[in-house]
């Protein structure tokens, strides 16, 4: 397939700068790129790779004076550029409406139009799989979970009973919807499982990573809201609320009934103990530690976690702490000197 | 279902304060609950909550003076309220006799009676499934591996060869028991595979979460001890042991050969280095990093691990850095100018 | 069976130091070992073990004059300890020819010699399965995926399409490779989802642990090079590059497009942004939050990462930071009363 720039442009809604002529026949990152790709460059330290990059065009933001090579500029390159993927590589297969053999459903399933259910999958009873749903080989569906329109399940992921799952809705494999959350009982030194009762909900457009853990509530429900996505292997437990747009990062763990605002970021193995708040719009760096509820719109990161003017100005002193311990040592004894002078002279 | 309070805090060996001629036609959090439900208090910081609550009842502790609802008054209100539950829930779900026609048995596998295996299980040779054990669709159990009564197995669980599991045992989805401990000798530059060819234990009443992997020894075994718990993506390496009714919360990581004691309780994302034993009673903070051996009754957090008090102590000053260099700062000034003083005085 | 001490040093290239006619019936740790076994310390810690030990003969290094049993003395006792234990161990089961009934191939799957493919599992469209591939029951093979020589697939494996196995590699249970990298871009408030039709390499002698997550790149690839060996429960993000005979420990997450050196220890529960790099024959502790590229053939550890001297003297100083706190108020009381004599005298 061959495009031409312009072509490309108009249809990603961004402009060309250079020759719109170029004929462009696939996408590739910038190192990777061969003569006739188009690439991109979303973040400025990448920008220097221009000098060197094969490629025969380029989709950037507003630094194009840097570019020898014809570009498409738009004000959210990524976006453009993921546009520009989609034009280029055949979309995701199409699963054609079929009950595979080997797939055992149990009583009372409700099946909607051009439902995919791939070989040795499960499905418990009175299952409801809506419109265009796809689950893939191997997957487990426990009774009574409903599964909405379009959403796509990986093979060997896990969904056990009564959990609601929207509309357009991503799991990877692997995954495990619906455990127990971990809840005991101590008494007379020793564990007692508390059931768990409730359910998880994932409203629409809502993606999961692979070998992640969601647990159900003790009572009421675990709920991700609209839009939110979830890396690999992050942990969320019982009772635990995330609201919409949200995105948390692989390993994050988030403790029981926590709640997580709308458009927040926890970044890369951050934990969250449990009963805390997170306020919208809220970022928390990698790893970070987090023991308190944070304020909407802010930023934090350490361990414990700290608003992040606050945490960068400790972290500057920490890497000086041992100039410091210098500077006080020099400090004791010119005040020594001080009063051996004072001494002789004053008293 | 209906129940009047007095019923209820009779089964549960509370007792009432108020009206116990309530009815209580079902259990829900303090925030979720609706006229009729019974709710608790185990945590303080929800007493306040007392004021909003739909809730018909509460179960608490000694503070009830603070309740204007009726109260059933119990030592141990989350225990007495896992009571609760159990009452109005019904019990988990009850499996027959059954070994599904889909399910593979080995050679020489030996069933107790009232075994349920559920479709698409793989069991290999010489696998021994005791009295009331539930294997849950697309497990695999590997050869000589034995599970005790009553166990629970859900879906999508790995057990490899030669494992044994106690009593009462629950494991949830995608955990996998008996993988390779992570073991490799340098020899010129390349690393060459050790065989693992021990087991893994676990004794009776352990729970394990999902998506937890717990390694086979490289000899002898690794052992988790009765009434031990184990939460969700876990991470417990060859040839650790860990004592009676532990509780390791999500994303702890235990590396090889280390001992854990008994009634420890490592919070969220700890991890441990290999080759250290945490003493008895021990209770290490969420995302700690243990790098040396932990006396017995002890609470131990941060990075690396120290006693609490120290650990206290150090976090406020750390989070006073800034000033304290300000104060740095201005006694250096300070000592400059009286040293300025003195020279012009006294030389 | 039985081995004579001798012959077992001769076959390990090891030198007899004591009794070489020892009869030696099997291998064990040193605390577990009983009279009849031979054991092996790789780790000075443990030397005094061999007081206490029942085992009649130790692999050990230099320091030979501290055993009273019979020694076999190598220069890597760790690496010659191994080949004992395959000695006395029959080597890993040999699969025969074969592809269960129950398994699913999809068309044109090509099929080399000696291959066995486990119960369910199901292999899709135009995978091929080189000479002596093992896929273990319950696993899946997505399409036009290879899988090299000799390589063996654990049961629950999810191996997505379009990903390259080399020979000899190993996967073990519940691990997902060619996963979704996680990249989204957002627009209008809202994330889209960024087709990501990149692939996986894993070269040859790879070994990847149990419910590890290796994501597919968004174009290109994530490539883990020859003799890597992966521990549990990894995040390995999309365009990551790993190089050779690196070491990565359980629980490590490396985030997008960074480049891993070879030779590399990444201990666990490292953390690594995205598009930075790590040299060849670097070593970073548990636990460590890398933000920054690191340099070839140096020590890294804290959060944040810093090089091993400087972050030793940082942790020194910080555990003595509530002592350095009095010194200060002292300091400043002593600046006080000078400042206050010299008042009193000089003005």
């Amino acid at each position: 397939m061959k495009k031409r720039l312009d072509e490309i442009a108009s249809y990603l809604g961004g402009e060309v700068v250079g020759d719109g002529s170029v004929e462009i026949k696939g996408v590739a990152g910038i190192e990777e790129a061969k003569p006739g790709d188009l690439t991109f460059i979303a973040n400025p330290k990448y920008v220097k790779l221009l000098n060197t990059t094969s490629a025969s065009a380029v989709v950037m933001g507003q630094d194009v004076q840097e570019a020898k090579i014809p570009v498409i500029r738009h004000p959210n390159p990524y976006y453009a550029f993921s546009g520009a993927i989609g034009l280029f590589h055949k979309p995701e297969k199409r699963y054609p409406e079929r009950i595979d053999p080997t797939a055992l459903l149990g009583k009372g399933v409700i099946l909607g139009k051009d439902v995919y259910v791939g070989p040795y999958v499960i499905i418990k009873d009175r299952v409801k799989l809506s419109d265009k749903v796809v689950i893939l080989g191997g997957s487990f569906i426990g009774g009574d979970t409903v599964v909405g329109e379009s959403s796509l399940i990986f093979p060997h992921v896990t969904i056990r009973e009564n959990v609601i799952i929207g509309k357009n809705v991503i799991i990877h494999s692997g995954t495990v919807i619906g455990s127990d959350g971990f809840g005991y009982a101590k008494d007379k030194g020793v564990y007692h499982k508390i059931p768990q009762v409730g359910r998880v909900v994932l409203e629409d457009d809502v993606e999961v990573g692979a070998n992640v853990t969601i647990d159900r509530a003790t009572l009421g429900e675990t709920r991700i809201k609209k839009g939110t996505k979830i890396d690999n292997l992050v942990q969320i437990a019982h009772n635990v609320k995330i609201g919409e747009n949200t995105i948390v990062v692989a390993q994050v763990g988030i403790s029981g009934s926590t709640k997580v605002g709308k458009n927040v970021t926890l970044a890369g193995q951050v934990g969250l103990v449990g009963h805390i708040e997170i306020g919208d719009n809220v970022i928390v760096g990698a790893q970070s530690g987090v023991s308190k509820s944070l304020h909407p719109g802010k930023v934090y990161f350490g361990y414990p976690a700290r608003e992040h003017s606050k945490a960068r100005k400790i972290e500057a002193v920490v890497s000086l702490l041992p100039q410091y311990v210098e500077k006080i040592r020099s400090l004791e004894k010119r005040i020594k000197e001080l009063e051996e002078k004072i001494r002789q002279k004053v008293v």
